[in-house]
């Protein structure tokens, strides 16, 4: 029997998805025993109509184990929907990069063998969820795997915001943006912006600015326990994304109260599978002339 | 009743010291009702002899609090020697800089007095132990509260090693070193070569190389929790340091292992001690142009 | 007889100015003998009718020296303006930071009598000419004292574009933006990019990655004879900036061809002016802790 | 008729040599025509007594060009010999990497012929001199092609020292040291402190501390025509080097003066030789992931 009974098939995020994959990887799981359930939108990009389509909350309900299909992208966004329902994630790489989804597109069928032989492991990965207060309420809230950023927007005019952690003050900075990054967030966006990277076992954010206006700035980490607020304090045209998705306009005098979230992200990982070997391989980590 | 009954006093550690702040913090604390011990080598190198002179071991016996007076050089050193008694410290500042020093000498006695009435926070701080294993045997051991450096010696030439964390191997690099400090160690050597800040909650250890040969390599935290071998693959002169102290010299094949020390050492911090504070009066950081 | 005969007064670019200091400063230079214009913007902006007001190409023609009371933005726009004429500028401070301008207000009669004496240097700055090349055909050209930036516009996705250094293939990169700035420009943008300082005298131009899809970049600085070619590679939202302004939208295809300016802007410099005073004054640059 | 009429041989710098590359091109060069020295030390290494030995003196004397087999340190040692005797040098890869050796082993003759029948490009790389100022006396004086780097030696301690550039006053210093790093320097020791490049035509020199006490630091490059000096305040050990070879030790007051080499170093460099495509495939520069 196999390790997971229920298995759902998600697909790319926003682009089309060729269904050959799916319904491969579909028909393998059935063929093991699993009861396979396909996510709706994915089911319409690719018309696959073989398995029973299902929404995230129906998949929330009832799956074992959620197979992403795609890039990161996709693996952030099942992240974000899957998360409160404590349903693992393992993902096929069909993007670009991927440094989420573990298993080569040409090894999916043998990976997926030894997951549900039981050759796995689990890792949880910590994510935020930031809410913004604007005149003393809650305007928006949504959580982010990878990371929260307070930018500049169109105009591309510099912003200048204030951060408190724990209520402590910490810096007023003018700059284009700043990130508060997740462990998993650290080898992404905050990585251009020369953060450093944080082992997914350490439980803290890092706070690393965009572009800031001061020569003396360098990245901090702090707990993931601590409560980081961000003060809007100029600028004409903020924006706040999370995990690169535009979530909101930010007005003056706003308020971005960012803190771990109460679920985190469950992630399947192929026998063999190294967080070291993977920053080596993808980002060419540390390689030596 | 004071909040700390017998308090140590601490003087610099390896210069000279006036005898005159040692004696007015002494006879400040005797008259406030607490005993008072001073460090024999303090009370030699000062020519203090108002108060009865005592071991590190017998400082760790019996003191309840330990006050340094001198620079960060002087809490690290006392840190090392106290942290397994379990005897808090805390710093007045006589050295140039001070990160660890909070109490400027000119408040020393109004704050003496606040902390002695119980106004005073009391904070945690990570050391790491390191030892040198050697033809399957080690051959050293000690502890630091910032940093363990392995470098480069008297030649120049630059060493090569390997790292693993948890037994998993990280990466291979040619470099004038390699730093691996502790959240208390972050603000230190680590953050002239470049490395992250750690507030000192974050239970994690940040690899820094010095100079590395390599364009791609940045600093990763890892957890606290975490076993770091560090061996040493090439290098006819190599050299490792314990809080800026040289500790030993290397040969090739010694593995270096570093982990968690089994104490902390405890800091106590005068009313009003704001970490965030510290960086930007200190360090200036984050001042903005 | 002063060293400049007729003097242009030039006032904030695009805020609201106070009339009293341009008014105090074109009496001054009224009593010292010299003529005296205002930019015509400038007048209507401060509502001042002592003085003939002028356009940028009559101050151009007739004066031997203009006077910007701004900061940086309203000495970056006069030089775009003026260069051509060759009329040398110098600035006082009225903004926030103004590296460029030298002059503080409170000093501003004092140091333009030691420039009228003749106490003062000239110091050429090189500018950049960019013009973008679109199916073939020249399609917009400016003009930049500090820098040109191809970057990302409102969506907020990463661009990719390629590089050409006098026709050798330099790299490929997707990122934010990129960014060309001269020597003036490398305390500006560039530098809270991680670029590094170009002394004014360097001739060259620096190449600097704006959060950048790669571990391994490092800015380089190539020479101010070089012709660099920007093609936009991938990007459905890309921008073209001069000194900070708008200047055009970027499709696919595009290529920006940047070169050194047919001219240079001369800087009038104050007696006793340093520019390594001004980068450790203003941008704290290489304090100590 | 060969391009080069008389050509020296220079064998590795400071390690055996085998000697069959030395005769298999010496050889070559003689059936193409050309009069063949080579260099007495490299003679002696690889116990290669086909061609007349010859000193540095007499290969400036007699030779059209210069062939290094080996690696950078080769080329360095060359260039500091031979740069006064305007001998152009080119390189064969004998080393680990190879930044100045352009030709691979395996192309060696193919590359020579065509360089003989004028295949090749010419490049001149400019060099730095220092000289060491101590009591108003000159007491060392050297050449160097990559650097020179005051640094703290075995004591490990770090150094405070002053810069001046033509006069003014730059900066003063705490830190493990400072490089001085001409264009070619520029992705050599200074590359792996942080330095940016400067491609071999930017007339400038680059500064770049190692681990310096201070956040706001960033290199800062300056024209070659500075006169730039640098006064030891601080620092019982401290060392002076010249392309990484230790050259003197230094005392508190020496003043190290560095200015532009009377002399460059000519590279001939083979047909298809590309400065950017070595920065990439060399150093693995901006490459994506």
């Amino acid at each position: 029997m196999p390790a997971f009974k229920t298995v759902a098939l998600l697909g790319r995020y926003n682009t089309p998805h060729n269904a050959e994959s799916l319904v491969q990887l579909g028909d393998f799981l059935v063929e093991r025993g699993c009861a396979v359930l396909i996510e709706t939108r994915a089911a319409e990009n690719a018309a696959v109509s073989q398995f029973p389509p299902a929404s995230y909350d129906e998949i929330g309900a009832k799956a074992d184990l959620a197979v992403v299909l795609g890039g990161d992208g996709s693996m952030l966004a099942a992240a974000r929907h899957l998360a409160e329902h404590e349903v693992p994630l393992v993902g096929v790489n069909q993007g670009r990069l991927g440094f989420m989804t573990d298993i080569a597109l040409g090894r999916m069928l043998e990976a997926m063998a030894q997951i549900l032989d039981g050759g796995y492991s689990l890792e949880a990965r910590t994510m935020l969820r930031a809410e913004v207060v604007r005149a003393g309420a809650s305007s928006h809230a949504a959580m982010a795997l990878n990371d929260t950023v307070v930018n500049k927007g169109a105009i591309g005019r510099l912003i200048e915001f204030l951060v408190h952690v724990d209520g402590e003050f910490v810096y007023d900075l003018r700059s284009d943006g700043l990130i508060v990054a997740t462990p998993t967030g650290s080898t992404a966006y905050s990585l251009s912006s020369n953060g450093p990277i944080l082992q997914p076992t350490v439980p803290g954010f890092v706070l690393v600015p965009i572009s800031p206006h001061t020569l003396s700035n360098r990245p901090i980490a702090v707990s993931d326990r601590a409560k980081i607020e961000i003060t809007l304090k100029h600028g004409l045209d903020a924006r706040l994304h999370f995990d690169g998705q535009p979530e909101c306009d930010l007005q003056e005098g706003d308020r971005v109260v960012i803190e771990r979230a109460p679920w985190a992200i469950k992630f399947v990982h192929p026998p063999g599978y190294s967080y070291y070997a993977m920053l080596r391989e993808k980002l060419h980590w540390s390689e030596m002339y």
